[in-house]
């Protein structure tokens, strides 16, 4: 097992996570995310595991809720784009974490006429677990949280808790 | 090796974090996380793998700037209680994910006068994933995030991305 060609590799998972969001990909999305028999996380939540969390979302479980919500987001986005910085990958045996800042600029649907709707710039911070399968590393967790502050500027008015 | 007992110790870690965090207590919460010596995390960032955020913060990197930030938090947090709701665990081999609702109560110091400061009510959403060690379970990443929405309520008018 080579340490470095499973970082690549994860890089290149958590890369395509975001390339299939881009392209309105559900179903190459869909084949990202870990489909496990595994059955433990059922026995914890009735899920098959796998958790997501949006930004300012609550946390949504399993496989189907977890796509659902890319559907409707899918749905209600015209142009996503993201660029991505500060990507560090963790790899400790079969499972990988990978931290990543998503600059994201995307515009919604055109509420009349036919031009895309105004573009909107964020910044979120992701942690993404994934699990190495015989298919792949296949990603297990989601979690995306907007950025409000930067604390390093000024450490007494940064967010609290 | 009994998943049962795995789930339960690590969802003992997981209300051990709080707990550490409700009295204060950062020796406890630094012998809480994992202190790695596999160096995989530096060749990947300049850090020992573990990572933290923060709600509306920016990702925090490695032992010693996660810490910090906890002495951070604590200096400003005269008073704070977390009732965790919603949690599950998924455990897989040596690595379990664990997700919750943090249900916030917390208080800085009074500005003046020898009073509590006024207290302040969030909803905050956790991903915490633990490794298992020889000393048992450790936190590996936490990401909290607040909760600006349901979306189970209207969909349309969830946050976006």
């Amino acid at each position: 097992m080579n340490a470095r060609t499973d970082t690549e590799q994860v890089e290149l998972a958590n890369t395509a996570l975001y390339d299939a969001m881009e392209r309105g990909d559900l179903a190459s999305l869909s084949a990202l995310w870990l489909d496990s028999e595994d059955g433990e996380g059922a026995k914890n939540g009735g899920t098959d595991g796998v958790s997501c969390v949006h930004p300012g979302w609550p946390v949504l479980r399993g496989r189907s809720e977890v796509l659902r919500s890319y559907a409707l987001i899918m749905a209600h986005t015209e142009y996503i784009q993201f660029f991505l910085t500060d990507v560090a990958v963790s790899v400790h045996a079969d499972t990988a974490l990978v931290t990543c800042t998503e600059n994201i600029l995307s515009g919604g649907p055109a509420e009349e006429g036919g031009a895309l709707g105004p573009l909107v710039g964020q910044l979120v911070v992701a942690t993404n677990v994934f699990r190495r399968t015989p298919e792949g590393w296949r990603i297990w967790s989601h979690h995306g949280s907007p950025v409000l502050a930067e604390p390093e500027e000024d450490p007494d008015a940064g967010p609290s808790v």
